[in-house]
């Protein structure tokens, strides 16, 4: 463990921030020191507190000079301006990560803006909850999850990956946010606009009553971040418009179906997305 | 608990007839019999070895004459099946209760065919598990959960309910129909047809490798019973088929949101969605 960083700071210790921190002080105990910023001052001394970071800094910098890896944990807008407020500082061989949901915006603008000296890495851990916040943060978080990984000369990353128990998967960020918008950004705005056609029936008080588990289940992403979701949207909002477009047309398909009212053709409809999605879980939870 | 039925038959000892047993032992013990079958022989026998049942009975009846309550928790079109033979055996004020998704279709047709000796109540518990069968009941089930009754003279079924903790809610079943086509056959199909429209892309692999827990949650309900599904949907269809036309309506609202790309109204749209799922939380599960 001779070449891990051991001056980390992470900014934006929210639910991923968190769970990084906690992660890594799990397995690394005290040879490595946290610094972390949160959304606001009396958050961040809240974290330290907590013991989920050693000390708290500013999050308008500037940074210790010693700092060896900064992971940059906010919602995408913020994860852009952080970096432009990174390159203003001349840290001495610094390596700069993120782990936002969308990959090409964030790393065309670190291309462009970073000098030499300063080694940028676009990561996405595919892990999560509709919980944010230190509070719900879980060292256990990415055990087993994809880490998407979008650059090259990735030693550290890979280590810090290997540490959390993610399993890291390379490609590049345009591929990442293709990809993205159908396992994960369809998702997370289906759920938003399921909600919405369902509260805005006038029938919703009565609806809302003997809704249970499974509305519970289907519309869990509605309630995770707004902020981290907005940002999502309008980062790969090409790539999303044409995921929904697919759904709408899905929907069609099947509205066709039981037009027809053929129960075989129902049930074959039915058993594929069933056994899409059972050999999915198989693969990936058993 | 002098009144509660103490001989009661089962037919469909599955997910939901295994849970309501498990819970009336639970509670009631010794004090009551439940005879039940399950899809097969063998599998009634399994669940009376696991002591779920104490008696097997063959699906084809005919049932003993002692008989007070008669449960049936098969899929919808063999709830019809079931109802057509019990109507030709002469039971002596026997009280018949069924628990599936739809209920009109049902109810309806034990108008038609019951003699006046046998009550029939139709009743629809809003729990369930993407898992089938009593491998996986749960006398716990349904405690806290809505368990619709849409019939009259239900002192038993209110006793029968309480008992296993739910909290029941009456309504005709036309108006069971419609407000369970948004709360529940909605998220049902929408499931279903979201995994179709991604297991469909010529990347499913890639996308497979890198979907996580979201993907997970959203598509829990694909993987749920195929023909308990396909009933609902046939003798739901009308309903079902308005609810999903809205719900492309509302994602084609989504997307001229998304072209206008104005980062306000995303925003709003969002909340709005956040608003309305975490209230309901609040309000049934806290």
């Amino acid at each position: 463990m001779n070449e891990f960083p051991k001056k980390i700071a992470i900014i934006g210790v929210g639910l991923i921030g968190g769970s990084i921190a906690m992660g890594l002080k799990k397995h690394l105990g005290t040879k490595i020191k946290i610094i972390g910023s949160c959304s606001s001052f009396k958050r961040s001394q809240k974290s330290k507190d907590m013991g989920i970071i050693d000390e708290t800094i500013d999050s308008t910098f500037p940074l210790p000079l010693n700092t060896q890896l900064i992971i940059i944990a906010t919602p995408i807008k913020t994860i852009i301006s952080t970096l432009q407020q990174i390159s203003k500082y001349s840290l001495k061989k610094c390596l700069v990560m993120d782990v936002g949901s969308t990959k090409h915006a964030i790393i065309s603008e670190a291309q462009k803006i970073f000098p030499k000296s300063i080694t940028f890495i676009g990561t996405h851990p595919m892990a999560g909850s509709e919980l944010s916040g230190f509070e719900n943060a879980d060292p256990n978080l990415f055990r087993n999850k994809p880490w998407i990984v979008c650059s090259k000369n990735i030693k550290t990353v890979s280590k810090l990956i290997e540490i959390l128990g993610a399993k890291m998967i390379l490609m590049n960020s345009k591929r990442h946010d293709k990809l993205t918008s159908w396992a994960s950004h369809l998702n997370l705005v289906s759920s938003s606009i399921l909600i919405n056609t369902i509260g805005k029936q006038k029938n919703w008080t009565e609806i809302a009553k003997i809704a249970s588990t499974g509305f519970r289940d289907t519309s869990r992403l509605a309630s995770s971040n707004i902020e981290m979701k907005k940002d999502i949207i309008l980062t790969n909002k090409d790539n999303i418009i044409w995921s929904l477009v697919q759904f709408q047309k899905e929907i069609e398909i099947f509205i066709n179906l039981l037009k027809n009212n053929n129960s075989y053709h129902i049930s074959n409809y039915l058993l594929n997305a069933k056994t899409t999605r059972d050999s999915w879980i198989e693969n990936n939870f058993s």
